[in-house]
């Protein structure tokens, strides 16, 4: 299997509800550092997995939605704390669509399988992975 | 499928047994840099795989046990070298035990997956990954 | 001269005011990754620059009275732009009466500089370092 | 599973054939930053994946064979374009065929899996991984 | 003191004359990860010690005269070895001049110093720094 | 002022005296990170501040004095802490003493400064540096 992995990150406001959240309940913030990785079988016609060009511009156009942004302003979100696995689905539904439209390009179509991983800290990161 | 990520470290003192060890068989030592991930289908009620600070806490736990010490003492790894993949199935083992224990939290027992990589430089690293 | 880091993170939410911030003037947040470095001429007669312990614990308390909260409700931060090499100096600033106050133990007021750096993601960081 | 990963680098020239390439189909280049992945079910009799200092030089050899080189000028590579998941399988199939001429030990030869990544810069990566 | 960084990377082909460059005076390449610090001793009226924005686009553009070239075919370059930390001083250069265009905005000016460092590898890096 | 910094690690046992290393008075280890900047006004006739070729030798040399044995087994640090600080200082000694015997050529002895460094763990490190 093949994979290939670009990197960018956003930076947001949120706050959470529950009291395993502790402290976090408060409104508090993150860095997002955002990795996506496509998989497939057999690289394309030219030798690529997916155009890199477009993988990096539709992430960032995903990322663009929430980038200094409030996560607890967006109707989207509501009723769900946006915990960092659970924007790590977020962006991978986000992405899973754009694959859909053609906005990856023709033969992105032909990915198999999608991880998106967020780091929130050098310490703790957390993803979504799953078939195409 | 879902994962969350937490690392740690712990600095230790060890030598090991047979010839293909060459200079590492006379006592030396390393840092290990811990990286535990949690795999699970779903999320919590709350939008978590598990309870991060309980996570955090047994890591820390577990690596306590051997941070700052010499492993050629410890009875419990007699007869093994060990080496970072061993070490690597050590922690595995230690944090599964917790989970069962219950120290993760209550829906900790619904993770599927658990893999613990060590790193000793920033060239070479190892791990163990299994299901729950 | 000796030079001696610790790093820690803090996650908080902050906006700007000014239109050079364009929409970052909305509420948004950042995990900071800091750094400190202490400077010495001289190690102290256990081979130290300072008690890394007491440095550790030192600077989780400074970044404790921030860290999962929104620095817009400061009052001590009040009528500034809350940028990252505002906060470098802010830390630095606390850091300073820490020492003063003896709370890194009495060899740390033989410190001559210190430098903190605030990385808001693995492409920006900002810092401040003066003379103690 | 247990898995043991090495790190090594190469700096390369090359160019691309593809208008999906851009200004990629110039003459330029890239220092690639290669982890290789070994994976097995069990350890040897001396708790080890693979002989680390066999791992370690079979693949600074397989590199040499690229390292301070043009890919254009390849033989072995003509006809395609150098992508970096390309060049991930290229350094895949070498290293297998070193595992099956003996060259990481006889113990190699219970490896079940590899996975080699390429970084072509912090914020882009790729690779191949396969059984053997 | 006061400091800002800034990360980019660009990508080049280039090759290098005389006997102590071994191998490398065959046409090879390399990623280069590229920090800009800028240094000034008090923060302008928004708290910033340069335009954030500006700073980014700047180094952007600069980077993107060899971004994705051969250093060997640039007149400007002709005559050197296009060393790691060769390419440093023409980046400072470059920066040095776009700033007194007043490219980083007009209170850039009141920069002090300025620092490039171009990573070649993650073991090996090179830089220059100058007071502005 | 012209800088180039390589790196390579080392992998050591070793204790310390004194009751404020608490825990860490028991025999443990550590993974050394190191990193040696070398400074310098301006290039030499080839464009470089140092061989890297020769520099990387040399400071792998040095390292393997130390690296994988117990440092509380050699006379020469007999009497002393080896803090991370204590060691960075023990570095930089040998590598000015392999300038001035011209094992990093004869164009290194204008070199004007040295720094090293020596990470213990990715969230302390600490270091030497002095005019050569």
């Amino acid at each position: 299997m093949y994979e290939l992995t670009v990197r960018d990150q956003m930076m947001i406001a949120h706050s959470f509800t529950g009291t395993v959240f502790g402290p976090a309940q408060k409104l508090h913030g993150a860095t997002y550092v955002v990795d996506v990785t496509f998989y497939r079988e057999a690289l394309d016609a030219d030798g690529l997995i997916v155009d890199i060009g477009a993988a990096r511009s539709t992430l960032a156009s995903v990322l663009g939605e929430f980038n200094l942004t409030n996560l607890d302003d967006h109707e989207s979100l509501a009723g769900h704390n946006t915990t960092t696995e659970f924007m790590a689905k977020v962006v991978f539904d986000r992405l899973h669509q754009a694959i859909a439209e053609g906005r990856l390009g023709p033969t992105a179509r032909d990915l198999q399988r999608m991880r998106v991983t967020l780091a929130e800290s050098p310490v703790a990161w957390a993803g979504y992975e799953a078939a195409l």
